[in-house]
């Protein structure tokens, strides 16, 4: 059972919400919406469902609702910054909006983030880059979900890779994947719909393939990209994320990322602080000009739109069906489960909203 | 049936073919070094198998030995070189040594190459930023043998992705991998021992998986990473590879790559020049102090070292099993298959050179 809300009304809910958190007006509306960006692309396990959970991380004293925002260290093309336990929701874009500032003063800028929390999906930040004639880059890490190749123990979150390149004519290439065949909440669908898990998405506490989606709770992981025949190269992405998330930054990598959930504690003897994210930004015309680089984007999209495809089937330009899922939710407005909206319910009572 | 070559030899011996070819006595060298590294790190289908395709290439003239190698334009992190059709062994890593002058100067550098020809395995280039206590990566786009997902036509090569990244006591990380399940190179590893390809792998000219190794040689398609379940995230990362290294630097780009076999005509009205690749060094120290973020890759590759794994197996950490090749290769020699053996008889006689 699902009612429809518009994207309108979510969003001034929403704001509310973080404002009763003590968000500045600017961060309640930036986290608002880097959150709803996922339930107008289709991402629901990310978007507006989650605002419960930032709460209670907000309760548990683990999220700060006014960060001071710094720069640990720079270079013309670099920074690190610390994210000061701010919702990932505001550091995320802050984060990138430097990078941004540093691809017009020098050609690309990078940036690496700790002391931050999941900043909801990572498409959001890489496409922030796109009005400037950029292309965008943006790692994070999670909790720790996924079994390394071989491994018994969960060391890796789905650590999603998302790059956004700018068209002309065409809309842009948005590139937005966990690093595992399939993440987290396509399990939690599954389950809902008491439906197996296909061979080679997640395994149980002894590392064999399972087809019970909810084998994580039983000690199990989820498998990296590529299964039983390839899954040390989804480990070898995941890792690589982990890494320039993390290890760059500061930040706590591998089995130390704090969980999302507030009812599990973090994990004690921390090794940096919070999670981490990496973004990276790319003036197209620090390369070539700007005008030939969209034209031949424009080439490569139609050229691989209009192949020749298996029966009733396209190929797809990644972020297709991202885009039309937000042209359709803006219009005709976003589904909501029942448990959703009473979940919702109880996160306005607490500040004497209604939804 | 295999011989056994040193290294010393099968240097003294292709870097002689190279001179032959009219190469510089220092791209010789480089040449040289290049191509070996695939035989030293056991990726014996870019190796010194390869020498009498490069060759071949040369004398159809679609390869040049003393190529002007330039760059067409630049910022403070950026350039476009233009490899002026020479050797991608050579091309490669004078851009990779360009990406790694601009990060000593602004903390990170990025080069797109166009113009230029196969440049070996993608691990060389990125490994280059070691010694420099950088992180090195690399990217190539190749001849077109992969299907989109649901794409029944071939568009992208196996566009492999390398990440190196320095350790302290420990051994680098050095990703290697194609963004297909499986390259090429493993398909004719299955074809010579007469075995089916594992499903998932590669599609027959209906988009049907297929157990048949040389399906591609009936008008079938490799499978991008994440096979039946995943291929959208393969093809998305294969996708970006192409992007990165072809559409930025006006290189071709999908199925305008040339090929890689002479025999083989470089598609009519192509796009762009030769094919493209994209490399990126980052200082370490451009985010946090070098010996800092060492002692935390350390333990990072420790704790998922010693990870607990399934039975008779063990957790490894990306370039592990490589370096141990190495390491057994320069000791005990590369063995070359008699079919190799023959080949390289037949480039050396062209030259008065015997192996």
């Amino acid at each position: 059972m699902a009612s429809t809300f518009s994207y309108t009304r979510l969003f001034a809910f929403a704001e509310a919400v973080f404002l009763g958190m003590g968000c500045s007006a600017a961060d309640a509306r930036q986290a608002t919406e880097t959150l709803l960006s996922a339930d107008l692309r289709g991402v629901d396990s990310h978007g507006v469902a989650r605002l419960s959970g930032y709460l209670r991380l907000w309760e548990a004293q683990r999220v700060n609702a006014t960060p001071a925002i710094g720069v640990v260290h720079e270079t013309p093309s670099t920074a690190v910054v610390d994210g000061d336990a701010g919702l990932g929701l505001v550091v995320g874009p802050h984060a990138m909006r430097l990078a941004i500032e540093k691809a017009q003063q020098v050609g690309t800028g990078w940036v690496a983030v700790r002391n931050s929390n999941h900043y909801g999906i990572a498409g959001y930040h890489a496409m922030l880059g796109l009005p400037h004639d950029m292309i965008g880059i943006s790692l994070t890490n999670a909790s720790p979900l996924v079994a390394p190749t071989h491994s018994l123990e969960r060391l890796l979150g789905t650590n999603p890779i998302s790059v956004a390149i700018p068209a002309g004519e065409q809309p842009p290439f948005v590139l937005d994947m966990a690093t595992t065949t399939a993440a987290q909440g396509k399990m939690e669908i599954l389950e809902r719909k008491g439906l197996p898990a296909p061979a080679g998405w997640i395994q149980d506490r002894d590392g064999n393939s399972s087809s019970n989606p909810t084998e994580t709770r039983n000690g199990g992981a989820l498998i990296p990209l590529g299964g039983e025949t390839g899954s040390h190269k989804g480990y070898g992405l995941g890792a690589t994320v982990d890494i320039l998330s993390a290890v760059l930054s500061g930040a706590n990598y591998g089995p130390w990322v704090p969980p999302f959930v507030a009812f599990l504690q973090p994990p004690a003897n921390p090794v940096g602080q919070g999670i981490g994210h990496f973004f990276g930004a790319m003036r197209v015309d620090a390369f070539r000009p700007a005008a030939e680089f969209k034209a031949h984007m424009d080439n490569w999209i139609q050229t691989f739109r209009q192949a020749k495809a298996v029966p009733d089937k396209q190929v797809l330009i990644p972020g297709d069906p991202e885009r039309l899922m937000t042209e359709q939710r803006l219009l005709h407005g976003i589904p909501l489960l029942q448990k959703v909206v009473d979940d919702l319910q109880q996160v306005g009572a607490k500040f004497g909203l209604t939804l």
